[in-house]
């Protein structure tokens, strides 16, 4: 086995400019975050989306951590290349093995700071348990949508990814990069205290699990034809009621949500999803009991691998 | 002489999505905005870099329109052809010729809803008066600066640009799109007041005129090494009292203000103004008293061009 180590990415997106350039003052200053002695190796995601101030050259690197992506050897992407380098140089099989990454993203979604994790993999689970205990922050499993897959996290053992908003794609603001930091400290911090088997895990997770999202009302010709209604914008989070406004035409139209099933909304206008027809997705508010098969799990990858 | 008419634009920077998303309604329900009667005429800006999302192709097309940039023959960026083409079927020697432009634009910075305008043209500076009057937003005189010129709005014998913020780039923000319809409602009421020459003119103009602009501290790549200071985020308008905090470093390092003259910061951290070295704005705001050439222009472009 080799060393435990921890990967950092940010600017897997090229418009979300506060992860990376926490990263690099950080590779410049490495007091700048406190790892509590975990080894860690750092990578800027898709470093010439950034340089061209845009979300991805030709796809959106975040979806093609596929297998079906990565095999194809007819696929020239650039973003099919850059996932396949990056697991070369840097994924769980390569000569610099991380065994645990957390991608950090920026959303223009009112969101706060929250965790995203993809389907239930039991140290993503116990991972995110000790942040949440930590920070009350909230979790958004995303499972069972069949139209997006291929995340990158999903191609390490373990990987969270960290969500902070809101802020404009391509702008710099010192509160998201400060929360950036605050939470990967309390990463650091955590996964230390497994090392050191001086943990204490929560005793229940709450999560929000993904439902579907909702496409912006569009007319014939594919163009939206509604906006999210103001009095919806910043609600992310907060359980949404039957009769609430969700679209507003600009004839005054009003598309109400129509349902009692009370989904929690998330991802409530983020600019990068219009294209991918996601004006906000529904989830569902769940508690669950911690497990201790999560607790096993993070101990054998973090603590095996030594 | 032909009948007057006004030029609405949207969609200038291809990004900034809401002004050409009213204006495409607008188009398709002539009832959508209040014109009072007047003559007008609608065009997308930059349609290209709209279908692309991004602020422009080759250059800011709202730079281009400038006689250097316009007659250079051996000039083939795709928005200096952009301008060309504008000018040849909206401009003001055009077969479908307008008098008077209004340029849509937002801005990610927490400016409200404002006017900028360009030199001291008589017109402009009447018509913004008239709108000030009606609304009591600001007016930011962009002039003296030599680094940006090219303005759509000068190639025009009258023009006003529109901002509103804060929005991200590329979100649909109804909001936003509320605040611009409003303005241009009240832009084509004062219009047909001075058609019917029963327009009130106001005793003053309150300006904001550019002073100069800041870049953000940058390190010996050119790379930025701070952000806007948390507490500055939101203080456009608001006067820069000195010793106040400009820029954070995330080591903690605090750039302040460090004159008594009390300017009034604009733009602070517009996320497409980074490239242009602009992390804000410095204004002086003055109060000029009403000058009866400004009456007389306006009342001569638009009650002549019959």
């Amino acid at each position: 086995m080799s060393a435990f180590q921890v990967l950092v990415v940010g600017g897997t997106h090229g418009n979300e400019v506060n992860a990376p350039w926490l990263i690099e003052n950080w590779e410049a200053n490495l007091n700048l975050i406190n790892t509590y002695g975990v080894n860690f190796s750092t990578v800027i995601g898709n470093p010439n989306a950034r340089n061209q101030n845009k979300r991805y050259i030709d796809r959106d690197l975040n979806r093609c951590f596929h297998n079906d992506l990565l095999n194809n050897e007819l696929l020239h992407d650039f973003e099919i290349h850059r996932a396949r380098d990056l697991l070369r140089d840097l994924g769980p099989h390569s000569s610099n093995p991380n065994h645990l990454v957390i991608d950090c993203h920026s959303t223009t979604s009112s969101m706060g700071s929250s965790l995203v994790i993809y389907g239930r993999r039991p140290a993503d689970l116990a991972l995110a348990s000790l942040i949440q205990a930590k920070l009350g922050l909230p979790i958004y499993l995303h499972e069972g949508d069949a139209s997006q897959h291929g995340f990158l996290v999903e191609s390490w053992p373990c990987g969270l990814v960290l969500e902070i908003g809101p802020v404009a794609q391509s702008l710099l603001d010192f509160n998201i990069v400060f929360k950036t930091r605050l939470v990967l400290e309390v990463i650091f911090q955590q996964i230390s205290y497994i090392q050191q088997r001086m943990v204490n895990f929560p005793k229940k997770l709450i999560i929000h699990r993904h439902l579907k999202s909702i496409d912006i009302p569009r007319n014939s010709f594919g163009l939206p034809e509604a906006c999210i209604h103001p009095d919806l914008l910043g609600k992310d989070w907060l359980p949404l009621a039957a009769n609430t406004p969700l679209f507003l035409r600009p004839d005054g139209f009003i598309y109400r949500y129509e349902y009692n099933d009370s989904p929690v909304p998330v991802f409530i206008n983020e600019a990068a999803y219009l294209e991918k027809k996601i004006a906000l997705s529904l989830t569902k508010k769940e508690i669950w009991p911690f497990n201790h098969i999560w607790k096993d799990t993070i101990f054998e990858l973090i603590n095996s691998s030594i």
